[in-house]
């Protein structure tokens, strides 16, 4: 069962563990500062599909595969699979994952999906109705620029405060087993503060973060310094910078405990040789920062408690030309070595 | 707590009911054989708004506020709101909802949307982690023709297989009171028959109705006639009298008990004077039926036992470009009168 502190925020009373875990990354991601944390690197964008579409579903069904295999199970073990990503339809997830046959729940939370469906997991195995769960999703920068911006073809150039979308996977697999709980959560609500800049989602989805943030310390009583790390998705550089003075406004200071996904995975903090601009974004940035950072950081002992709120930007192409800004969300999981 | 009886099957052992719930429909669902079952008519297609799109929002911001008002409650006394619709990136709902602050959870299980929200929300309630929620989603004729097939103003000539994308939506409200009790549910399991035609939806989500509709009566034990009617989203037609066939070979008989929501929604079956061509379809095709026509007879004892299937089909129209094939899914709930 799961305890209701308040509206969204919840801890979990039974004992959902992370049992396993696996990322994949691409050239560019294995070329940055974390490149030596991910299980698998796909040196090539097309991963050998036709398609980035395939490729970026390959990329989803290696994550879990991965996942899968070092608990030294098969996907039979599995009894439902929650996924999503940021192409339309979602079809990264439906194409990837179809044929492991495993029952599925899929999600839309835009880059929050990687929190979105751990928190999904974790309440379907609480109740027993599933005993074992994976949580999957993806981002690739050629589906990405091609659906949300350009035709990489265009040759565009990119602004300022734009990120760089992720090529890149995270399974996390849920169980009874493992040294990491999943202590509780907190369900996000849509923010929205009136920005309209596609190129600038670090703004956009900084609100929703802090209010995530605002909302879990609040009602369950404690303070950043409770925590290792309080890590957030892909807010980049400029949102990491904006995401602390919004906390400021309501008393909580998080500098010391804050990391970004999207800050950290490659080197806009430190030089930008790599001329991302402000760092990563996509699901997949922060699926696979979790896998290959965040996790062995639980697993070994090197941090007890670490809160991760994933940010998602929920707005599309269409609706921003019809004049409307960005609602944002960020779901957030408790991970708690035992 | 919830018993786990096979990979995706499930009972609900705690007390999860339908505490409420509201359909909105347009015109020309008010006009079909259901028409007078609606708690409200859009008879203006824009809504009174500026695009489509808003449009849509405004129907599950109706639909939502109707569950919310016939209970007497405030949008304050909801935990949890799941959501999804068709539109990329599921802006239907995140623009919708994002007024009512409530902690979201976006959902992206295309026709199926009705079936996977409620089932998420009764087993996040049935852990106790949130007291309320709602379940909403909707569809809308002209948003969906724009993005899955040709602008309206090209005037298009639909295929004698197609169906007419319902103008509609749905929202359930489920906590410990009410008449009707979420029994149980199985989520679904990606299918795919290899059908790569767009305008034969029916076809292509017939067999994930029926291997849904088998696992959750194999794994219960039960058969057809323990139901009054196995409900199924919008097959139409066409999918309507595939299913039987295809349950057929594994020795299932559920003609006697099979209603779709998508052939009674217009008078696709009766002559087919609305020229729909084969019925309804769209997420708000079930959950207006759902709400209008199903969950009213199990309140008024017309009714025991109804299992609700709703299905969707997982492809954008990029993938079917790129030469793939369809793949779907159905999740099914169980409501019993208490």
């Amino acid at each position: 069962m799961a305890e209701f502190i308040a509206p969204g925020v919840f801890r979990l009373t039974g004992d959902i563990r992370v049992e396993s875990y696996g990322s994949v990354a691409g050239k560019k991601e294995s070329e940055g500062p974390l490149g030596d944390c991910f299980d698998e690197i796909a040196e090539d964008s097309h991963l050998g599909c036709e398609t980035w579409e395939q490729a970026e579903s390959l990329l989803q069904r290696r994550a879990a595969g991965i996942a899968v295999t070092k608990a030294g199970l098969t996907k039979e073990d599995v009894d439902l699979v929650c996924a999503g990503d940021l192409n339309n339809q979602c079809i990264a997830s439906a194409y990837g994952l179809r044929e492991l046959g495993i029952p599925y729940i899929g999600l839309y939370g835009a880059c929050s999906t990687m929190a979105e469906s751990i928190l999904t997991a974790a309440l379907f195995a609480e109740t027993g109705a599933v005993r074992r769960t994976l949580s999957v999703t993806s981002s690739h920068f050629s589906t990405a620029e091609r659906q949300f911006r350009f035709p990489l073809s265009y040759g565009g150039q990119r602004t300022p405060t734009s990120q760089w979308t992720c090529t890149a996977a995270g399974a996390v697999m849920l169980s009874g087993s493992g040294g990491i709980k999943v202590a509780g959560g907190c369900i996000g609500v849509i923010a929205d503060m009136g920005i309209n800049d596609m190129t600038n989602m670090g703004s956009a989805m900084a609100p929703a973060a802090a209010e995530t943030i605002r909302r879990y310390l609040t009602a369950t009583g404690t303070s950043p310094e409770d925590y290792d790390h309080i890590v957030t998705g892909d807010l980049g550089t400029v949102g990491s910078e904006l995401l602390p003075q919004v906390l400021d406004t309501v008393g909580i200071d998080i500098r010391s405990r804050h990391r970004d996904c999207g800050a950290m995975i490659f080197d806009a903090a430190d030089g930008d040789t790599q001329d991302t601009h402000c760092g990563g974004s996509g699901c997949g940035c922060s699926a696979a920062v979790l896998c290959g950072h965040f996790l062995p950081l639980l697993e070994t002992g090197q941090a007890e408690n670490i809160l991760f709120a994933a940010t998602g930007a929920l707005m599309s192409p269409l609706i921003l030309q019809q004049g409307e800004t960005i609602p944002s969300i960020a779901h957030l999981v408790h991970f708690r070595r035992v």
